[in-house]
């Protein structure tokens, strides 16, 4: 393969993405879920994310590349987003997984676009979001029936934690250039193509908000 | 089966119990790990205890009880516990997780004893400990090493764990009669067991404090 030097800092970021994901879905999970069921069902998805983070991890090590100097770049900006969108209630908590989450897996997907066939498998299994998606739009769309007001608070909210997402999203692309240049050779030269992936990204963003009934 | 009323309070405290324990020791992972290698070693071990509340509300469910509902009763005494034993740093962490647990693990086998054997086999399963005593011994040996004038605090942090983990289990017992009576019965008759069911636990208790060189 074409070694690109973006490619330890991708799987650095996304493993410690995925682990710190895996801590706060559990806390989520144990101070605001309103049944023990319903803690089990979001502790379920938070071992999932620690799955992945484990499949990260070991591939990372097989690369020859030592993964915890490979998440260190990226552990105060992903603790930092975790710190300024802290879920008040359950209803943000699932939206906040689901959206939050969408749009950073969104970039992560397109950066590993043109990479080596295995790590594009590797990213788009621990990307795989089927679960965790289908209970967070059914827990938010019986929660926006049962207080119909709630939703324009929620849309807030997720506008909120996108532009949260992109400002640490830019700091860490300006800390780590071979990342951002990554997500630059994904999207071939021009203007052009720049324009095409925030279209695709909002779209992408667009339907998550749908699906939720937001 | 001789059918004791007092099995599904057994399972649904263990039940909560490693569902709680799964959440700590994930914060603890979180928030006191010195490196993220340490973080991940903690996680594991937490999903370990994620893997045995599932086995536990699965039972509760093919013996007919609502795995919630069995749960409930436990959920302030145990939140409490761990409210008020928030470890300040990464050894006591680790000692609450050997010391703390291990002697609430020496009281739910001793009101397993006696029960159906399926349920002591369960109840032995999920109360293995292995991997995480190996842990905390470890890094609590090196930690102690490292900084020797560390020792003295954290024998009597355990000391204060035992005393907040007694008290706790009072109070559970007296709201919990059947679960009481679970182990009284264990005991058999009389004094003289009950002075040997506690030589028993400070014995293994205070093998667990050699085994860490407090």
């Amino acid at each position: 393969m074409k070694e690109s030097p973006g490619v330890v800092d991708l799987l650095g970021v996304l493993a410690y993405a995925e682990l710190s994901a895996y801590a706060r879905m559990t806390e989520d999970a144990a101070t605001l879920a309103p049944s023990l069921a319903d803690r089990a069902a979001l502790s379920e998805l938070a071992i999932t994310e620690y799955a992945h983070f484990r499949l990260l991890r070991d591939r990372l090590t097989e690369l020859g590349a030592d993964p915890d100097g490979a998440m260190a770049p990226f552990v105060s900006a992903l603790d930092a987003w975790h710190g300024q969108t802290r879920p008040a209630d359950w209803l943000q908590a699932l939206v906040k997984t689901y959206v939050g989450d969408g749009i950073a897996l969104d970039f992560y997907r397109e950066a590993a676009r043109h990479l080596d066939p295995s790590i594009v498998k590797l990213v788009d299994e621990v990307l795989v979001d089927e679960e965790r998606s289908k209970f967070a739009v059914e827990q938010v769309r019986a929660g926006i029936e049962a207080q119909p007001t709630a939703a324009g608070k929620l849309a807030l909210w997720a506008r909120r934690l996108v532009g949260e997402a992109l400002s640490q999203g830019q700091q860490v692309a300006s800390v780590r250039p071979d990342l951002a240049l990554l997500l630059m050779e994904s999207l071939g030269e021009g203007q052009t193509d720049i324009s095409r992936l925030f279209a695709k990204l909002t779209e992408a963003h667009n339907k998550r908000m749908a699906a939720m009934g937001l």
